[in-house]
């Protein structure tokens, strides 16, 4: 909260609008589903609606809670109007939908309509979210760890015939007895032909006798979200199979390399596409590299083609090169790493050299 | 589509952008995570990026498909603009953040930017989506059993000791194996008085020898929504526990009765919550009664105190009305139900006579 009211300062914005959940979540701890968080010079206040009275009491310690019963958005404009010094506040566009901000507004005194509510020009607290601190490193390791252990956990019960759907049961009741809050995304298990779609869900396909298998998951861990892709294979691959494989690896490890704080997203993606597009699979490859990573998901910076971010320490982003050959197989090799200033610091050390089953 | 494009002609709005996710899945089929899709009198056309390739051409029949790298909101409104007889189009405000619609109208020809795009007046594709057909009620009726199923799995497991954590790890275990796509939210299980917690996420807290146990989940099946609460009691409840939990259940089946095409939601809620003023549970009845269900966990409509919405047939709404005493407990019984001409039609069968454990 001292940060960002720094950069408040700094950036002469009176009074900020949070809506975004995990923005929410970051700056004041309140992890509902509902509420809005204002934040001036001297207060911050959390309006959320009466299922959260209990439980915003014990999470929210940096801002007054007010209960409501009007959409927690619409609250919060108007205490802002209401304050001393606040002439106008700033919303986050990208996060604030067009009904909603225009509701507010016409929540809004007439004479404070038009003018009262401005966009932020820049991402505020998304910019604070880029730089993880340590204890955030430290439970996206332990997020990234358990990751690993699940893999672990589920090569020893892959096996033919098996439905996909039916090892993302036993990998996601495995996160949960380990402690995992939720998983981050739905479980990607993908094999044979299937595993050619990037995003190819568990579905009932049995695992095949031969062939490609992708894992790609994620659990949350004190709300951060863990990511990491292996593809194995069941059965002995073949020359050409093995040769994709080694391809892609390669790539990753080179994108891997690339990262230090400093390094620009373009050029970490060129390192793995480099790779890839003398192999002959530059058509292949048809998604960015890699992710940023943290309360959510999907996080920037996007670490993609011609993307001219830079790379701070403590950012953590997902390394993710893949193939995907559309009615024969895909293969991916994802990793979760940390930049820091001596290049990256892997938090899921999982093993990479292909597996076969 | 058929009904959709009747809409839009009745309408006079001769392009429409669609770009919430369930929107395009109930309009197209698609199920990946990034698209937009445009429907104009003529043409309907799903622009999404290259991971979805496949999966889009095998799950898109309506529209004809365009891989793009630019965000597909961005390319779909470039093409809506590019179409004869197109000198409008419209967006929902009510999905489209302000920072998304501005990237994409600064990506139109200069002449249109102020007004080629416009905001819908009235939901539309929200509106077709109230009401679910015949195979929609089907889908849902077996998302319904399958949590009733669950319930009664868990019925078997649940003991004194168990954290709330492995009770919902068997749960969604379970509803895995029983071919659940995902669960529909965050599975809850509070115990004792973390039952006081409305969205009280399952912790690591044991089983209570002695309290009342709330558990509310849902699965995903056939890309719908189920959603179901049941309040059970460990141990043996005291007067006071046992008459809470008969005004609940009262409370609830009045609001199931008073269920039919034509009610009004405020009667709903209101029957619901005159039940427990009452039983002098007003203030602890701290949320609306119920709300809509289908391609999402939250639909409109809000069953909620003073909604005018009448219900309509093929309408699936949540009955969930509970109290809440804050270091005490907590009770709270939902069910499903579709709303048809001659009353509420339940399911989610599962008992909701007070069951001790």
């Amino acid at each position: 909260m001292g940060a960002l009211r720094r950069r408040l300062t700094r950036s002469g914005i009176p009074g900020l609008l949070v809506t975004q959940l995990a923005d929410l979540r970051y700056l004041s701890g309140f992890t509902g589903s509902s509420a809005a968080l204002t934040v001036t010079r001297r207060q911050a206040r959390l309006f959320t609606d009466g299922r959260y009275k209990i439980q915003a009491a014990e999470e929210v310690g940096v801002a007054q809670v007010e209960i409501v019963s009007a959409p927690p958005a619409t609250a919060a404009v108007q205490w802002l109007a209401a304050q001393r010094g606040v002439d106008f506040a700033c919303y986050d566009p990208a996060s604030t939908y067009v009904a909603d901000l225009t509701r507010s507004k016409a929540a809004l005194p007439s004479g404070l309509r038009r003018r009262f509510l401005s966009p932020l020009p820049a991402p505020i607290v998304q910019t604070l979210r880029l730089q993880k601190d340590a204890d955030e490193l430290a439970a996206m390791s332990e997020a990234a760890l358990l990751g690993c252990k699940l893999f672990d956990y589920v090569l020893g019960i892959i096996r033919p015939g098996l439905p996909e759907i039916g090892l993302a049961a036993e990998l996601e009741h495995k996160a949960r007895l380990l402690g995992a809050e939720a998983m981050s995304f739905e479980t990607i298990v993908a094999s044979g032909a299937r595993s050619a779609l990037p995003h190819g869900r568990a579905s009932r396909s049995p695992l095949p006798r031969r062939g490609f298998l992708t894992l790609d998951f994620g659990i949350i861990h004190k709300g951060y979200c863990s990511d990491m892709t292996r593809t194995v294979h069941l059965g002995k691959p073949n020359a050409c199979e093995r040769a994709a494989y080694e391809a892609v690896l390669e790539a990753q490890q080179a994108a891997v390399a690339a990262v230090s704080s400093g390094a620009s997203c373009g050029d970490v993606d060129e390192a793995a596409r480099g790779v890839l597009r003398k192999a002959g699979l530059a058509e292949a490859f048809s998604h960015s590299t890699g992710h940023g990573v943290g309360l959510e998901i999907h996080e920037p910076p996007r670490i993609g083609a011609g993307q001219k971010t830079h790379l701070r320490e403590g950012m953590v982003i997902t390394i993710e090169p893949g193939i995907y050959l559309a009615g024969q197989f895909g293969i991916r090799i994802e990793d979760m790493v940390a930049v820091t200033t001596n290049g990256a610091r892997t938090l899921t050390p999982a093993p990479r050299a292909l597996i076969e089953l």
